[in-house]
């Protein structure tokens, strides 16, 4: 999950001068707001700062962030005719500046704590797309999805390769292990998972698997409120699955299976909430996860605005001190 | 689910010269709106028109629908303290415009289709009264329940009077089932939703078995994203317990045991999409359901306003010839 964000005192001063894209866009402040939350917090990995959304504009889909609605894309895809349009594009050439942030986090981090890249997942960034922004209902994703199959199939292949190619370019550039975030994918049932999903999100790890600089690199699969589907997510790829809390982190790691890592799975709302109730809520996540191997713990999903810091600085020293024993 | 909506043309055309709380408090017009699908669509219940919110305005917690954003409430309850001013009110008096619809519609109805009333669940209005409107991640809800318990549980204890109140009021005036919609509570853990929100749904579930009227009406509990916690669901109460998309109709039942009923679960944006898919998706649930006795078909949430009418008429017709034999 994103760590950096606004419940950082140290991040909204930026903000005030910076927008969110300005923020992505430029290396330099890429990397200072990646590095924020490594000085505040013990954390045993760092996240590179980015969004979602940047490999959407060089795919000739332009978007902007608007105050208080998020993002908003320009002319959303709505037929199948303008998922044609969309056009592959080399990473390195366009979206250069975030591989430069990555070279210079890596510098910076020096190997004390490792770097995690990110990009999101074909339903996730094809549901900004065809929304144009963000949605409950995903009514225009899923109406092109049913009632145009082939469009919507070349559309993702392409949505694939563009993505293997930004996460590999990732790996070059230094990141020590990718996440595919498809957060926005426990919209979808299981045989609608396997139908429009799975063999897309699967081309993507084949690619990674494939690669010989990428395959080197661990993979994280993130999806919420995918409990029902964490056995199809399992089989589209990933070393570790993630799983937000609405499913018991030992039932989720069941249905995962016991062949893969597991991360999560804290309600990132209990981050709100007195000491007490953080620590209660982390004792029965570890407990659990009963010391198994491939535990990755985690919040369930991205930290909220309103967190207080000191919250989340206890949270890392409490877990650390209950499991290194 | 609700029936009625911006999918039906006599609909839109109602809206507009009226706004949606002009048709909740008009009878006449309630009456119409309800009977709208009825009139167009082979259903085998008609819904009561109505908004969830409706009983916010009583309790001293003053809203609007403001176009394209949903729900506002003027000043949200954000502290434990705002909690206390809610007042438990008379629904006979302060919600008598919608006992008095139930009344048209019955006699309008006349026995042809049994006629669903319905209110929102504990955790579902306090998200709109503490959040303000929609939510995505009910952050200000969590923080009030997990920062100040027991003002949360008195306020739910409350809020579940409320709704029982309504309830029965409802039934007294000629509903012949009962839904209890908590649409956000999927929100929630098992863990948290035993905590905080278990003890005031089955208080609304007793006081409706307790009540010499409500206790001959069938009640429906329905929520959305609740795969996880479908037992606890059950627990809480309902003869009937509903299920969204997300979780395969025969794992849910499994979840909810075979002495519940069922209802559900097509996704709606399945409608979206093309005849012979909507179909297929409709045999699927109808095949988990293996032809038990308990199962209500229906759709996992509510219809969706780009929803086309002939194909609800359709899966309607669809539904009838499968299962009629």
């Amino acid at each position: 999950m994103r760590q950096a964000g606004r419940y950082m005192a140290e991040y909204r001063s930026l903000r005030e001068r910076y927008s969110l894209l300005d923020l992505c866009r430029t290396p330099d402040l890429a990397t200072e707001v990646t590095l924020q939350p490594i000085r505040r917090i013990d954390v045993d990995a760092a996240i590179l700062f980015s969004d979602l959304l940047l490999p959407l504009e060089p795919m000739g889909i332009r978007f902007d962030f608007v105050e208080g609605e998020g993002p908003v894309v320009d002319e959303p895809l709505r037929h199948d005719a303008d998922l044609a349009r969309v056009r592959r594009f080399d990473p390195r050439d366009r979206l250069g500046y975030v591989l430069e942030a990555v070279r210079q986090i890596s510098r910076a981090l020096d190997g004390r704590v490792p770097l995690i890249g990110f990009a999101g997942a074909p339903f996730t960034l094809a549901s900004y797309a065809i929304e144009g922004g963000h949605s409950s209902s995903f009514a225009h994703t899923k109406a092109l999805m049913y009632g145009a199959p082939e469009a919507w199939h070349r559309f993702c292949d392409l949505l694939a390769d563009i993505i293997a190619d930004y996460l590999i370019a990732q790996v070059e550039a230094g990141v020590d292990a990718v996440q595919v975030f498809d957060s926005w994918v426990g919209a979808l049932n299981a045989a609608d998972y396997r139908e429009f999903i799975l063999p897309h999100t699967r081309r993507i790890f084949s690619r990674l698997a494939d690669d010989p600089v990428a395959s080197r690199v661990p993979t994280i699969h993130f999806g919420v409120g995918t409990g029902a589907i964490l056995g199809e997510i399992r089989d589209a790829g990933g070393d570790v699955i993630g799983a937000d809390w609405r499913t018991p982190l030992d039932e989720a790691w069941a249905r995962i299976g016991s062949d893969r890592a597991i991360q999560g799975n804290l309600d990132p709302t209990v981050l709100l909430g007195p000491l007490d109730r953080i620590f209660a809520a982390t004792d029965d996540v570890l407990a659990r996860a009963s010391g198994r191997p491939g535990h990755i713990f985690n919040l369930g999903h991205g930290i909220l605005p309103s967190t207080p810091v000191e919250h989340v600085q206890a949270l890392a020293r409490y877990v650390h001190q209950k499991t290194r024993g």
